[in-house]
């Protein structure tokens, strides 16, 4: 490594909150190392549409380095941050290297949370990466697989059986596209069971599903997924998981797929940073997002909790994105020992899809259900989608899928632990 | 399961020949079990497009049981076979279950042989599944990154030193993209290396490539390697792998890649007919590509040995299409008491592909290559894949890598063996 006159901004992670840091500090002088453990941006609203066999892998991501190729100032690293030292101004990683920073992003985002029950991550799994994405497709699909061949009917109901734990966005779209698939993509396809058998239940322990909306969008939210056939059950919490179902009050339901989608905990790398976490794990970041003790660490993107009119700023797309360009202009005024801003969250609106031509969509004074706001879901998404490559085949998948029900990646790939069992039953 | 009066096909493999030998007999009085071990009949002559990168997986791969949803007289089980009990016409399934059978349809194809050296497959793996090319995907994107993360030049140099070896199709049309992919694909993202520097060297033993070709079209497709950058080895085997390299000669070359694209074996099932095999594992069947024994069990596709004016028909997709529907033939004529016909292979030509605008075709009198040969091989393979859904998006997909020397999947997904290492070594 040469020696740099220029200082150096170390960015953990290539999310929206990273990625969209880096380009605004595109023309600035300063030397950027962009560390990530993937290779890849994800586009993560649509990560369900992979989970769910309507995407492939590769249309939601993009290579980091393909993006930041013209951007001569940086650097990205395929590697796992290991440690850091905060006061030494020093990043550890995987690979045993070492890097010095002047200025430190920290925008490794979150992971899942099971509220004190990690043994139940076996058996209910979420819904982070694209390889948490596959394992899900896998588990779907074969599902019904098993089914289809098991004799006996109170286990074959057992794996037509889908519960998704969690009432926010992500639970909504997973169990408003299963029930699609129920009921009309895999018509025909099967000999022994009927796939509309199939039972998706959504379970969300507060009140209300979509509590983000305002209560009256949530209620259409909640009919539209009953209309698609997802029971909803809300109100009352999932008390116990384990392989054969779950508990949900005092009853017991045999279920071979349980999904993970309610809780969200910081990545533990925010620990290493002393600043106070709040009760998620997020790091409670000063007004212009560094860090009290450490005023060149900023923490951006769903691992920092950052509080506006008594509110939290919600951890979605938009605000990551708005979080990752004011650290550009903060580490600039910095550079130019300038005062930074106090960073401001902007909310240009909330929209959540929840199946084939329904979403709501809340913009200010404008709510919309139903059909329209399904439009108007499918249009920001699309139009939101790194790179023109991706933003066409996705619409050409979606074009198909609509006017067919098909879904076209629907492909069972690699081998699960069961499969192993069966493998060497008889071997 | 009911008692039927039809009698009863099972077919091993949804591969060509399993395939459409189903398909075949749509409207025969014939009840059909189609058992594979994948739930998808793959399009294996683009397999090599989703190892580098071009294809997504869904792109050349359809669910069995969608492209068979209104043939009622079938039905798909997702199992791998464990046991054929010839002379009990019953087949052995992993999930415990059997299959009683009247006739038998044997069609799972090969497998990679490593000539007696089995431990070579740690280090060369092999491309015959979805799995094999994701995997190899990852690998040869890894590879690039772990040599812009390595100061040490020789080690380096080892990361950009990919080997292939087979000279047949599936190698040369790895060795042709895996250059293009270095000298143009990956141009301006790397920092440290540049991604040109890479080695890519096809390895043949025998005097030349693409051997089932006349000699004129192997030596302009060897043309057409050097020119896209690969180097050809001929004449000369290789002697050794292990983890660091290669011995080709008497020369060891250390290499973090070695692809093995060079020997075929039949799958382990064939052993269990009592029947007799070739030198590569193949069934050596009779005219009507029954087994010698057992009249009602049929071998089709690359598990079938089969001289035609004393050559052997070669394990391609179009002699796997007319053996499948020749053993539908072969059913029908024996359920209404006829002898059956004998198979006759009809070769309607040649074609291979090299790389970027580079191919060579042979039909009959007709030679070709280069871009001309290059659009034929474009124009029969888009045709040739099952379902416009896929068609489409393969085409958009090459449209676009072809003007923008873009791949579309390269993403890392998944951890290897390394990765795990590194985690736990700091952990």
């Amino acid at each position: 490594m040469t020696a740099s006159p220029l200082p150096h901004l170390v960015v953990i992670g290539g999310g929206f909150a990273g990625l969209w840091a880096t380009r605004a500090l595109a023309g600035s002088p300063v030397r950027i190392t962009l560390v990530d453990r993937c290779n890849h941006h994800l586009f993560q609203p649509l990560l369900y549409q992979v989970a769910t066999a309507g995407l492939s892998s590769p249309d939601i991501a993009a290579p980091l380095r393909h993006i930041l190729r013209k951007q001569r100032n940086v650097e990205v690293r395929l590697a796992e941050v290991r440690e850091i030292s905060a006061a030494d101004k020093r990043v550890a990683l995987d690979d045993g290297s070492r890097l010095d920073f002047d200025y430190l992003l920290l925008a490794s985002g979150a992971t899942h949370a099971y509220f004190g029950h990690d043994e139940w991550a076996r058996h209910a799994p979420g819904l982070k990466t694209l390889d948490d994405a596959l394992q899900l497709r896998r588990h779907l699909l074969l599902a019904f697989e098993r089914a289809e061949a098991e004799p006996d009917p109170a286990k074959r109901a057992a794996w037509l059986n889908f519960a998704i734990v969690g009432g926010g966005p992500t639970g909504v779209e997973l169990a408003g596209t299963l029930a699609e698939i129920a009921r009309h993509t895999l018509t025909n396809e099967f000999r022994n069971i009927n796939p509309s058998d199939a039972r998706v239940r959504l379970i969300e322990a507060g009140q209300r599903v979509l509590s983000s909306f305002p209560e009256d969008l949530s209620e259409k939210a909640r009919k539209q997924l009953q209309k698609l056939g997802v029971e909803v059950s809300t109100g009352t919490p999932v008390t116990e998981i384990n392989e054969s179902g779950y508990r949900l009050g005092e009853e017991f339901i045999a279920a071979r797929t349980v999904v993970w989608a309610a809780g969200v905990a910081a990545s533990p790398l925010a620990r290493s940073l002393g600043a106070p976490l709040d009760r998620a794990g997020r790091v409670q970041v000063r007004a212009d997002l560094s860090v009290p003790e450490y005023p060149d660490i900023f923490v951006a993107g769903d691992l920092a909790s950052v509080q506006q009119d008594g509110k939290p700023v919600p951890g979605v797309a938009p605000a990551a994105k708005q979080m990752g360009r004011h650290v550009a202009r903060a580490i600039r005024a910095r550079m130019d020992s300038n005062p930074a801003p106090a960073f401001r969250y902007k909310d240009y609106g909330n929209l959540a899809t929840i199946g084939r031509m329904a979403a709501i969509v809340h913009f200010g004074k404008l709510k919309l259900s139903g059909l329209l706001a399904w439009w108007f879901w499918l249009a920001a998404h699309v139009f939101f989608l790194i790179g023109f490559r991706n933003r066409l085949v996705v619409l050409l998948n979606w074009a198909w899928a609509y006017w067919s029900y098909q879904r076209g990646a629907r492909i069972i790939l690699g081998r699960d632990e069961e499969d192993q069992a069966r493998s060497t039953r008889q071997a």
